[in-house]
C-alpha cells in the first residue's frame, strides 16, 4: 500500500500532536452534491450503488475532489450486516430503511445466523479496497457499521421508529431473548469490522443513532456493553499504524463518562453537547470527533466562520480534536457553504495546535 | 369553587412535604383507553374533541376513573395558540399535525396576529371551566401550552420534522426574524396560560418538545429565555393558592442548571436523564417530574415496579418529586399496566416521605 500523505486524522484520534484540526464530514458523500446524485441515477436505487464498488469508490472519492478533507469514509449502508442476515434490506421513498422479515421472537433470533464478512458482505470488503487503492495515499479511509443497538432498533421495528416499541417492550420483558440476540450482532460487528480493516480500513466508526433512546442504565447494558465489546475485538494495529475507532451515540451527551471507558480512541459528539463541558468530563481518556450542527451550513459564511471559530474556542489548545457535523451533512445544502466550513476549519484552528 | 380534598401534586411541585409521590400520566386521556377511543368517535375529528367542552371534560375525567392519580390535564392540543393565529391547523392519519399556511419570511412574521385568548380561544378556557366544576376538588386540574419554540417548528416547517430545516436556516440566517416571531408567540403564551389559570388551571406546564433539537447556546437564545419570559409574566398566585409552573424540555437533560434558573417551579424529565444526578444538579431551586420510560408499561407488573422503585430511590428522600413518565403514555399501553404503575407510585414511595 502506499504512503500515507495526510495523516492528520489519525494523529488527533490518537491524541497526537497534528498542524491544525483535522476535518470531515458525515455522510459527505451524498445527495448535496449533483455529481453524487448523477452516479447514483447511474446506480440505479442505493443499494446497486453501495454493491458496485466502482461506483462507490467513485462517490466516496467525489467530496475530497471540491473539499480540503483530511478523511474519506466508506460508501455504504449501515444496515448491511442484517441485510446479510437474509432479512431483505430496501428502501422505500420517503420511508427510509425497511426489512422484508421482522425479528420479533426467540425463534426468530435463534434462526439468525452471523454472517461471514468474505462471503456473505464481500462487496463492502471490494468497495474497501477500491477505494484505498484509489485514494493511493492522499487521506486515511474510514470503516464504520451500525452499533448492535442502532442495527436491533431497525431488524425488531421492521424499519425506522419514533418510539421504538417492539424492541423496547422485548427488552423490558424479555431481557435474555434480546441479550442474545445482541451478542449475535456484536459477533457479526466484530467481524465485519475486522475484515474492512483488513481490506484496508485505516480507522473505524460505531455508529449509535439510537442508544440515545434508552435510559441511562438500559443505554450501559444494551448499547454500550456491546460496543464495548466489539472494541475489545477489533484489530487495533494493522500494517505498522494503529487503527483508532470511533464511538457515536446521537443523543449520547449524558452518558460520555461511561463511553470514555468502553474502549474507544474517540467519541462523536452531537451539537447538543457542549465541547468543552465534554473535554473535561472525557480527561485524557479519548479524543473528540463533532460537533457542529448540520444545519449552520445553511447560514451565510460569517455565521459558518463564527460557529465554527466557537467550537475551536470550546475544545480550545492541543491535540484530540477531529472536526465534524453532529451529524451527517443534509441532502438540502450548497456544497459551497461546507467549502466554506471546511476551509473554516483549516484556517481558524491552525493557533491552537502552536 | 370547591374545597381542593387532593393537593399533594400541588405541594409537591412547591416542595411542601407530602405523604407520598403524586403521579399522574402525560397524556394519560389518549389511544390506549377504549372509553376515549368512543368519546373521540363521538366527536368526529382530533380538534372537534378538543373544541367541544362537554366531550373533552370527558376524555380529561376518564382516567381518574380508572387510576388512582393525583392531578388531571385539561385534554387539548398543543398547536391551539397558532391554528387561533389563523394557519389552519388539521390532522392527516398518521402524518401528525399540518398547517394549511407556513411562516418562512418576515412578512408572515410580522402579517401574525397574537390571539386575544378570550375572543379567539374561548373554546379552550370553555373546556377548562366545564373540567374544574366537573372535577369537584377532587384533584386539581394542569393548564398546559407548546413552548414558543416548539410551536415556532410546527409554524415554520408547516408540520412535524426530523431536521427542522427551514426554522434552523432561519435561525442562523435571519435570527432577528425568528426572535420577531419568538417574541409574539412568548406573548401569546403568556395570555393564554393566564387565562387558563384565571379559568381555573390550578398549575401548568410548558411543553418543550423539540427544545432538544438545539445547540446549547441556541437552546438558551431560542427556546428557554423565551420560556422564562413567559414564567415572569405568568400569575403565580390566584383565588389564594400559588400556581406551580413546569417546564419540560424533552432530552433537555443537559441543560438543566439553566433551566433552573428560568423561573420554574418544577422541570420535567424525560428518561435518559438520571433523576439522582439530575436532583443533585438542580439542588433545592426546583422539583423534579419524571422520569420512566413509557415504554416500560409493555413490562409485566415486575418489571414496572422494579422501574418505580429504581427512580424513587434516585431521587431519595423528602418532597419535590412528582412521578410522571418521561413522555406521553403510548397508544398501545395495557390499561392495566398503567394501573400497576400509578399504584406501585404511591405504595412504594411512603417511605421516603416518613
Amino acid at each position: 500500500m502506499s504512503e500515507l500523505k495526510n495523516d492528520r486524522f489519525l494523529r488527533a484520534l490518537l491524541k497526537e500532536p497534528v498542524d491544525y484540526t483535522p476535518v470531515w464530514m458525515m455522510r459527505q458523500a451524498g445527495r448535496y452534491l449533483p455529481e453524487y446524485k448523477a452516479t447514483r441515477a447511474q446506480a440505479g436505487d442505493f443499494m446497486s450503488l453501495c454493491m458496485n464498488k466502482d461506483l462507490a469508490c467513485e462517490v466516496t472519492i467525489q467530496p475530497l475532489e471540491r473539499f480540503d478533507l483530511d478523511a474519506a469514509i466508506l460508501f455504504s449502508d449501515i444496515l448491511t450486516i442484517p441485510d446479510a442476515m437474509g432479512l431483505g434490506l430496501y428502501f422505500e421513498a420517503g420511508e427510509g430503511p425497511r426489512f422484508k422479515k421482522e425479528v420479533r421472537t426467540e425463534a426468530d433470533v435463534d434462526a439468525i445466523p452471523v454472517p461471514d464478512p468474505v462471503k456473505d458482505l464481500g462487496y463492502v470488503m471490494d468497495a474497501v479496497k477500491t477505494i484505498r487503492s484509489e485514494l493511493n495515499g492522499r487521506v486515511p479511509l474510514i470503516g464504520f457499521s451500525g452499533s448492535p443497538w442502532t442495527l436491533a432498533t431497525y431488524m425488531i421495528e421492521g424499519g425506522s421508529s419514533k418510539d421504538f416499541r417492539h424492541i423496547k417492550a422485548m427488552m423490558y420483558s424479555q431481557p435474555e431473548v434480546l441479550h442474545k440476540l445482541m451478542d449475535k450482532l456484536a459477533e457479526s460487528v466484530t467481524l465485519y469490522l475486522n475484515e474492512q480493516i483488513r481490506s484496508g480500513a485505516q480507522a473505524v466508526q460505531i455508529f449509535d443513532t439510537w442508544g440515545g433512546a434508552l435510559s441511562g442504565p438500559m443505554y450501559q447494558a444494551f448499547s454500550l456493553d456491546y460496543m464495548k465489546k466489539i472494541a475489545d475485538g477489533l484489530i487495533r494495529e494493522y500494517d505498522g499504524r494503529k487503527v483508532p475507532v470511533i464511538m457515536f451515540t446521537k443523543n449520547g451527551g449524558q452518558w460520555l463518562e461511561s463511553m470514555a471507558d468502553a474502549g474507544a480512541d474517540a467519541l462523536g459528539l452531537d451539537w447538543t453537547t457542549d465541547i468543552a463541558d465534554a473535554r473535561h468530563r472525557v480527561g485524557d481518556k479519548v479524543a473528540l470527533q463533532g460537533n457542529m450542527d448540520p444545519s449552520v451550513l445553511y447560514a451565510p459564511a460569517d455565521t459558518i466562520r463564527a460557529e465554527v471559530s466557537r467550537i475551536l474556542e470550546g475544545y480550545g489548545s492541543g491535540t484530540g480534536h477531529v472536526f465534524n457535523l453532529g451529524h451527517g451533512i443534509h441532502q438540502f445544502v450548497n456544497p459551497d457553504h461546507a467549502k466554506i466550513f471546511v476551509d473554516a476549519v483549516h484556517e481558524l484552528s491552525a493557533p491552537y495546535h502552536k
